[in-house]
């Protein structure tokens, strides 16, 4: 790295550290564009997170979870909370251009000074998704935010990952049809902390939380038992209970702290950043030439991918000569 | 790896070849698995694969993607070939049991021999789970399947990956209210080859296709324009017209190759391949013991997980020893 980057760079992180949004706004654009930096950026705030109260919004499309975010931060705000929205957007891979709309309804907040709102390109992310999704989590809390909102809207895998990260992860649905159901088959049922059944208002509301406390109660088990509430966030109703729950629950956990599981989750944790920095030396030092002959091969179809991929890491020296420092510093 | 594990895989192999299904089975169970084998395996099939047409569908809950799959493989057997269905299940991370239901409909199936159908969990797979989905498919190609279908359900990102697998993607919605958005919203107009409005005996049907319709026109652009159709697979209605535009569009990639296309489409099969490895590897050896301190420290919270990464990462001697083979046998 250069004198001048270094530079830069420590300025950044001087102005981050005197609550600059600017300097925030910069690391998090680092992040999603993978930088080279991401590294030293994550080592030197790390320990300066985990204070805040994150808390996760998941569900399926059309649920509402943008206008319940926008009266929850109408609440935390009301508790003079600094706040950070974090909305991952199912935006087009190529394109990267969201369709308006959910974005919109948050704009009271837009000019609120005490709310951070920033929503995260899916563009070609191709599986560092969750790990972008994390790192912004982490300098979100290192710049001390209380409380942390992650929207992942959709349902897949990696919007399940991504809930890995909130304390409090809150599954929403509707009194649609069958929606109980498909919120099981999508194993939403499985990592919710809290569940919420909005635009309650509707018919079948009642039957959709029967069945999800019918779920909850036949998981059993001791501990933590996800409640089901009734919402309806267009007309500001339910609001106050499931900030209730989200207290609950973050209590819950500063009460019941499990050593094993957090040596599990620190470990977990770090292969999660190992591999993820050993992912994109990898591409960079494909990229960059250090085994220019082997790709080139593959990439004219004379080299299977597969036995490429053996040699190089058959080869002590050269996987360390090709994902060690001294190499891609050059 | 011991000459009994050697023979073992040598024989499975050598089934596989013959078109034993069971063979076949074992592989996918191992890839599942994420056995050490994996790499030799694929190495080994890599070459036999590619003559297959991939065809991927996706679309939200609901849309009734297994019956329109089941009608395309009565279609696909009636002209005798031999087809594979892969169900990426969203069943739950915890459990992994997957609801009912979809899977049943596909009865009439699974006692024709000429069909294999296999679900993949994805329980557990945090991040994992298009890589996997990638080795499965080159399995069924190697084993000379006519047509592998690829079905997602559900939405979101790592099921967007998983349709870069296809040769031809399917796009599945409903004429329910504002599914043309949702489509969108969700990137899913970004990568269909064909759109396909099932269910379209209710109401707004022509709405949803004209949408998409419109969605298409404004993309503009020369080469292939995703034609949409109307089905009623539950009613088997507009399957023949489907079949058909999956017939254009393999014959459309096939007359319109781009051999710069391709060659990104290796490098960037080869880096998926190789981080894939990569993160096995190093899993494995953190796991075994061969950077134990290292872990123990990240693990009692006495290290940064970003600084252990770069420690690691930082020392090539290190790195080659973690990752290179010579100590993995050990």
């Amino acid at each position: 790295m250069s004198d001048a980057t270094n530079n830069r760079l420590e300025q950044l992180l001087s102005r981050f550290a005197q609550g600059d949004r600017l300097a925030l706004a910069r690391l998090i654009t680092l992040v999603e564009n993978r930088s080279a930096d991401v590294a030293t950026v994550m080592e030197r705030l790390y320990s300066r997170a985990g204070q805040a109260h994150v808390v996760g919004i998941t569900g399926p499309p059309g649920a509402g979870k943008s206008t319940l975010i926008d009266r929850l931060v109408t609440k935390l705000r009301a508790r003079k909370q600094q706040v950070a929205v974090l909305a991952i957007d199912p935006s087009s891979p190529f394109s990267g251009g969201a369709v308006l709309g959910d974005r919109v309804r948050m704009g009271d907040h837009y000019s609120d000074p005490g709310v951070y709102i920033r929503s995260l390109s899916t563009r070609g992310s191709h599986g560092g998704l969750s790990r972008a999704a994390r790192q912004i989590v982490t300098l979100l809390e290192a710049f001390k935010f209380d409380a942390i909102i992650v929207e992942t809207a959709g349902v897949g895998q990696t919007e399940l990952d991504i809930m890995d990260l909130a304390h409090t992860t809150v599954v929403v649905t509707v009194p649609e049809g069958g929606d109980g159901i498909q919120i099981m088959k999508a194993g939403l049922n499985e990592i919710a902390d809290i569940f919420v059944v909005n635009k309650a208002d509707r018919d079948g509301a009642d039957r959709v939380k029967a069945e999800l406390e019918l779920n909850v109660h036949l998981r059993g088990g001791d501990g933590w038992r996800p409640p089901v509430l009734l919402t309806e966030a267009a007309n500001d109703r339910g609001i106050e209970p499931l900030m209730q729950q989200l207290d609950r629950h973050l209590e819950y956990l500063r009460t019941h702290t499990d050593p094993q599981a957090e040596r599990q989750h620190r470990a977990h944790e770090f292969v999660e950043i190992l591999t993820g920095q050993l992912e994109e030396r990898a591409k960079n030092a494909l990229g960059n030439g250090s085994a220019r002959e082997l790709v080139e091969s593959v990439r004219a179809g004379r080299l299977n991918p597969y036995t490429a991929a053996r040699m190089l890491l058959d080869d002590q020296t050269a996987i360390g000569a090709l994902l060690g420092k001294t190499v891609l510093d050059c």
